[in-house]
């Protein structure tokens, strides 16, 4: 049978990676999935480059139209990236009828609905394993693997540039900043970093897992995004000194109400396997209801780890394209006729337990004040620390009034309720400073 | 549409669990296969039992047959286990055009190859996701998510019992017997645990992994296969010592000379994931050449995990029962007409690194004898540690000669040599016990 005939949008990083492997295992693919996968087609801007990487095998150019209008490419893998022509592109491609592998979270996070929604129209199939995850299959495994499940809650390391950060500044109890530059230096983080550590690029993933676990449409814009960039050392040292790691995670969770969809640090009790996932490595830990706890580990990003991923769509493509569409795996899990309309709740909704850090007057009576506010609003503490203000931080002269740190782990409580206690604690005349506050997930 | 029609041979734990999920989940799972499943006939011996967990939705019989013969069936889901009737059962289902599930790794590891077979001259499936790691969709990972990869390797703690007991005897510093005692009375050990605790169930395990990373036939005859029942708390606590916790694993890799696999207690690096997955869990590392490593963690076996991976086969098979042939994944992961013929290798051919025990007599010259030998068959020692023989065992003093226990971590050398070495060791007059010899792999 002749080959199956592939186009690609992109030749960067995942495109050259995409290349390298599909020629350097083609003979063990090939007896994986019945027929060859070809890349017979590219398109790239710089075609000079693209020409570099893709040799003699495949035809170049610089218009990525000339790849959709081409009757013999069967298969268009997007890897531009953005909300911008990768959005125009990847329709017209549905429209054409061919069918779609994108590593494009942000656009399916945002986008998702229409572009579902047209393929499911155009009958063809749209692969996203790339999407979230990089490497490690959590979409299959989330769609079909852990199908039988009613899914509780998903709580994924799906960041790899803040993973390393945190890794970091832990090890070597070194500020954000410092280790930003460091990460920079050596390819962990872009010149712009901001997607990745102001939590965009994980909620962007986060979105796409919430719905495939839940059955509800993406809404990226209804997700709580929170990044790296506010964390102190001094926390991170606290947290460990409490049995926690603080890790950025992408969380989503259903609840009575609705679904909470929400990305910032949290702590994570240091037994838990995912507590130890270090440096860029991800993980994603997904709670079913008749499975229990499963774990995913791997990389998720990198050139040949999102080729692998890219590459097994092609597979499943290669297998299903001519089946008709009831033999396919839906594209958000649930069948497009069946979603469901609960809401994604406002964070304020959120119950979670808190670290929480005071600076606060040495002096007597401030942690009576303290803990009767929260005893007020029926928040119970789990855990209570006293430090020096400042701790190995060389600051604790600084001041007039002699300081000292109050750290305080809370037992669970609406984030509405943490709030509004958090503020009347931040107007008590013995607080000093801004009060931290970190999530805490016990993940059990 | 009509919902499929699903007929249960066997209903004991875990088919109790397959009827809990799909009655709790049903509406969930529908949503996804866009078609309801419904367990309509359940066979089993104890009809009263059955009569009583299956409730008036299924029609209960004693004889299986009676199932297959039934045209109405679908899917034939195997819970009975073993090789006998099981097998038998199997058989006729595939020849009466029935798809199958099967939990069953014993009937797969000795006979899969004739029941691929004949299931593909049937073209019929045959789902087996709950036969490796019970809720752990590492079948899917491994046949579907990482198909772009040239596997490496595989290493899995896949025998929840010898997992659990060998956390207790680390935990608490007991020896194998007490803890399999105790394992026995909270009922993670069977009262016959012979399969569990001599490798068996893990060795079946890793050889189904085998053939689907390696595309070989399954061959479980060839498969290395050592217990943890001559393990010692002494050789668990010098390993901890050391840097490193033992795991039963089971192994499979590909080296130039043909295929290992082999199932015995190895020692990891305590920083590794794996060798931090404790009580029954199990978890598999996959090294894939594009992906890197991969790691699938979760519960291995159980009511309701094992139903998890059962009930994902038939929403797979719900899907793609009336699809060709051709858009289905192959049984092992490669075209039936593709397998490879690369030979499963002789235990003597694995290259690997150990961990040797000697007790010695505590006398000048005897170090430079050990490391004498090993210097003579070109191994190289990668750590020592010498401590006073059975150390905080009490039995120091029980012996006239003075003793010491020198423990030695060597780098990679072949098997075959490694066992010459430890002939020779042991022809020394100053070795006064039998050597203990662990096998230790790094996971890199």
């Amino acid at each position: 049978m002749k080959p199956i005939q592939v186009g690609l949008l992109g030749i960067g990083t995942v495109g050259g990676g995409v290349f390298n492997v599909l020629k350097r295992n083609q003979a063990e693919i090939m007896r994986r999935a019945g027929r060859g996968i070809a890349l017979s087609m590219v398109a790239d801007l710089d075609t000079a480059r693209a020409q570099a990487i893709a040799g003699s095998q495949a035809q170049v150019v610089s218009d990525a139209r000339a790849v959709i209008a081409n009757p013999d490419i069967d298969i268009v893998v997007e890897l531009i990236g953005g909300y911008g022509i990768a959005r125009q592109l990847v329709t017209e491609a549905i429209e054409a009828g061919k069918h779609v592998v994108t590593a494009n979270k942000a656009l399916l996070a945002v986008h998702g609905t229409e572009i579902f929604a047209a393929a499911h129209r155009r009958g063809v199939m749209v692969g996203f394993e790339a999407a979230v995850a990089g490497g490690i299959p959590i979409i299959k495994a989330l769609r079909e693997g852990l199908t039988a499940n009613r899914i509780e809650w998903i709580a994924g390391i799906i960041n790899g540039t803040t993973n390393f950060i945190l890794s970091e500044m832990r090890d070597k109890g070194l500020d954000f900043d410092v280790v930003l530059k460091e990460a920079q230096r050596l390819g962990y983080a872009e010149a712009d970093p901001t997607f990745d550590i102001e939590g965009v690029d994980a909620a962007h993933k986060a979105t796409i897992m919430c719905s495939i676990a839940f059955g509800i449409p993406v809404q990226f814009e209804r997700a709580y995004v929170e990044g790296i960039t506010r964390l102190a050392a001094q926390d991170i040292r606290y947290a460990e000194q409490l049995g926690y790691r603080i890790k950025l995670l992408g969380i989503t969770k259903r609840v009575a109400k609705g679904i909470e969809l929400r990305v910032h640090p949290s702590l994570v009790p240091a037994k838990r396997l995912i507590a130890n996932v270090e440096g860029a490595m991800n993980a994603v830990v997904v709670q079913g209801d008749a499975v229990g706890t499963t774990l995913h580990y791997g990389k998720g990003a990198g050139s040949e780890p999102t080729a692998s991923a890219v590459i097994a769509d092609l597979v499943d493509i290669t297998r299903l394209h001519t089946a008709d569409a009831a033999h396919r795996v839906p594209h958000l899990a649930f069948q497009p006729d069946q979603m469901s309309d609960q809401p994604v709740l406002p964070m304020d909704e959120v119950v979670t337990s808190y670290y929480l850090r005071l600076r606060v007057a040495d002096q007597a009576g401030v942690l009576a004040q303290v803990t009767g506010l929260l005893a007020n609003a029926g928040i119970s503490v789990d855990a209570m620390l006293q430090r020096g203000a400042g701790e190995g931080r060389g600051d604790e002269g600084t001041s007039e009034v002699r300081q000292t740190d109050l750290i305080i782990l809370t037992h669970s409580v609406r984030e509405g309720t943490m709030n509004q206690v958090i503020a009347q604690m931040q107007a008590l005349a013995t607080v000093l400073a801004p009060i931290v506050r970190i999530r805490k997930e016990e993940l059990a």
